[in-house]
């Protein structure tokens, strides 16, 4: 890693932007299938492996050293200089019907990067390694691919795994010729730094013309279902004061989520109720039973535990307002992961160099990055997303507002790496 | 009908409770089927129909001329005196898992009236007439008994009348050897008056301790369907103010319910939103929508005109306030029924004169009595529901809570026959 001030003695790079785009293109044309809109490559299917096989040639036109491995993770190394490596991708696979950037993006921006470095001549101190890990998308319930690189899963999780199908992992690693018991993990100090470039999947890019946002944390998430009980009665001969209204209850905490942002939240606080159900659910009855969850994100620890504890509290205001009984299950915590400080003051420094207008943000999604955070310095660079769309079939970005981030990356790696 | 102060030139009539009680449990015996739970005895279902007939033997046994009409209403007339009839009964038909009295209690009422009046020696100026009418459940989608009687629905309205399972009015009404196209309607100047016992379906009574409510009016409903569209995002990836979170505009006009009561409502108003969805309806998405129901009752017709304006007006300030846009759908709306005023008074007194604890209070369900209220003067008497509950196998009354209204509706009907 350069030890002067970050990438200004390094020439300044820029991505090929119609061979970026060619490359996106000539993968995608891999995930179409017939009467299916949108992208198609889910996890371990022909086709996420056809793009694998694809990606793998195109690596190997770039004079990379490539391989797969047990788990699908596809690598290629461009061997140079020694010690330990910058790693750059993002993960090949998408959901059902998803978008083409998704994920794909940040594969081809990686190569993109390396490809950029050989047309500039430089030579770099140590190797690069293009990566485009396998199942990010979580068929499998987690994020598979830099798991198992990162050694945080190994043959014991992935001889217990399965999809929401019933589908063993196991089973579906051995169909596409892998092997489910091979080692995948890297020593962490062969790792020298993790760059990937995402599409925001949100609308704060595109709604502020900024054509960056350097991640500075991911957000963490609490999954919690609530059940609000009272009695289901007839709506017409029940007064409004005989009534223990579960949907009243439900109601009345939906109400309270601006005070409870305003009150225990932060500018980067979200607070979700997306799935709720009553019962009997039958427009002449008095809800008996209002179930619903509540997602709750912030990146910031102290900000997530407020936010937990307002929910709480509103919840069992709006239990008692209306005589009810308050149930909540909590599914998981997953605590915000803070990116490495150093190497996103860097990344900004580049950005500030190339002149594009950008921002610090958290990630609200998850990410490959935040998995390699927890064991080495890792960057996450977002471009934007066109209204925020993201898994679904319209999902877009213009070429235009990606091409400064696929330089930032290319500049990055470089600096990285040179 | 005497002229005189009501009631009190007739001899204290006293219901025989036991006799009653024999009589609901030989019907409800009818209406117990292996493996399902309360009493079932659906419209023109097998054990409908041998109800009717075990109550048209019954009828027999009290000396009174008892036929079926073309849609299954059973009559039982005591020939005496001339003029226009005292009708006096309910319905014998019961929703699915129904409860041993909803209907039941009052036709054995009516039969138990006709009884008492002859242990007393009663000779009526005028006829009784018993009625148990057909489907006041609403299998077929009204109140075709009490309907058919009054003449609002005949051989045209039964011919294009279907059930939810799509199964025609007219091949029940056959498959039980019963004509559709038969006349059913009664010329409404032979109906001197109609008089309803039925439990109250609600907590009212019971929890006030009272054992009789004496009913002035149905309230009315109206039924709608609300739909408010926003936008379905990640409930990671978009900021909150950048949200159009339709669950969020179905909370806060379910929060906005006791604010639209206190402006618009009265004490007998009632509000409830009792189905709910939202779509995609997954707990990581913002809703994209959210459909609801509202229920809206009074039993004045300027009450309900501003109840509805308020809903309106609040649904329109939710969707402002989250970016969404608002559709109602105006199902139905059936204004309310007032009940005949002298026949109400009449029946106040016979309450004071039987020294119980009553009330005079609106009927949040419909009732056959609604039906005749509109064409003969009609009254309704409500006995206590054991904590409100209806349409469900463990609806209850005490015995010796029904003992007062029994004893009133007999003295009432001796009141307006003799």
């Amino acid at each position: 890693m350069a030890d002067s001030q970050a990438g200004f003695d390094i020439p300044p790079l820029k991505a090929d932007l119609s061979r970026l785009k060619a490359d996106v293109e000539a993968v995608n044309a891999l995930g179409i299938q017939p009467g299916l809109p949108g992208i198609n490559r889910v996890s371990f299917s022909d086709a996420d492996m056809a793009g694998r096989r694809w990606l793998m040639t195109r690596m190997a036109d770039a004079g990379l050293a490539v391989w797969m491995d047990c788990v699908g993770n596809v690598f290629g190394r461009w061997e140079v200089g020694d010690g330990p490596a910058v790693m750059v991708g993002s993960h090949l696979d998408t959901v059902v019907m998803g978008g083409p950037l998704d994920g794909t993006l940040g594969v081809c921006a990686g190569l993109e990067a390396v490809r950029s470095m050989q047309d500039a001549g430089l030579t770099p101190r140590r190797p690069v390694v293009v990566v485009a890990t396998a199942d990010e998308e979580g068929r499998f319930g987690g994020m598979l691919g830099s798991q198992a690189i990162c050694g945080e899963v190994g043959p014991d999780w992935i001889a217990q795994a399965t999809d929401s199908d019933g589908t063993r992992l196991a089973d579906a690693l051995t169909g596409q010729g892998l092997d489910p018991t091979g080692d995948t993990a890297w020593r962490p100090e062969s790792i020298a730094a993790f760059l990937e470039l995402h599409i925001e999947q949100g609308p704060v890019l595109d709604r502020a013309g900024e054509a960056i946002g350097l991640v500075d944390a991911v957000s963490g998430v609490f999954n919690w279902s609530v059940t609000l009980t009272g009695e289901a009665n007839h709506s017409g001969t029940t007064p409004m004061d005989h009534r223990r209204d579960a949907f009243r209850g439900m109601a009345d905490f939906g109400h309270a989520i601006d005070r409870i942002l305003a009150e225990a939240g932060g500018p980067q606080s979200r607070l979700t109720v997306g799935k709720a159900a009553l019962s009997p659910n039958f427009p002449h009855s008095v809800a008996g039973t209002a179930s619903f969850s509540i997602i709750g994100r912030d990146a910031d620890d102290a900000v997530m535990e407020a936010l937990a504890e307002a929910c709480r509290t509103r919840l069992s205001e709006a239990a008692e307002r209306h005589g009810l009984e308050l149930d909540i299950v909590r599914h998981s915590w997953l605590p915000p992961t803070r990116l490495d400080t150093d190497l996103h003051a860097r990344l900004c420094r580049h950005a500030d160099a190339l002149g594009a207008p950008y921002r610090t943000m958290p990630s609200g999604a998850g990410h490959d990055a935040q998995t390699f955070a927890r064991h080495v310095p890792a960057g996450l660079i977002f471009v934007p997303s066109v209204g925020g769309i993201s898994h679904a079939p319209n999902e877009h970005s213009d070429w235009d507002s990606i091409h400064p981030g696929a330089t930032l990356l290319a500049r990055a790696v470089a600096d990285l790496a040179v």
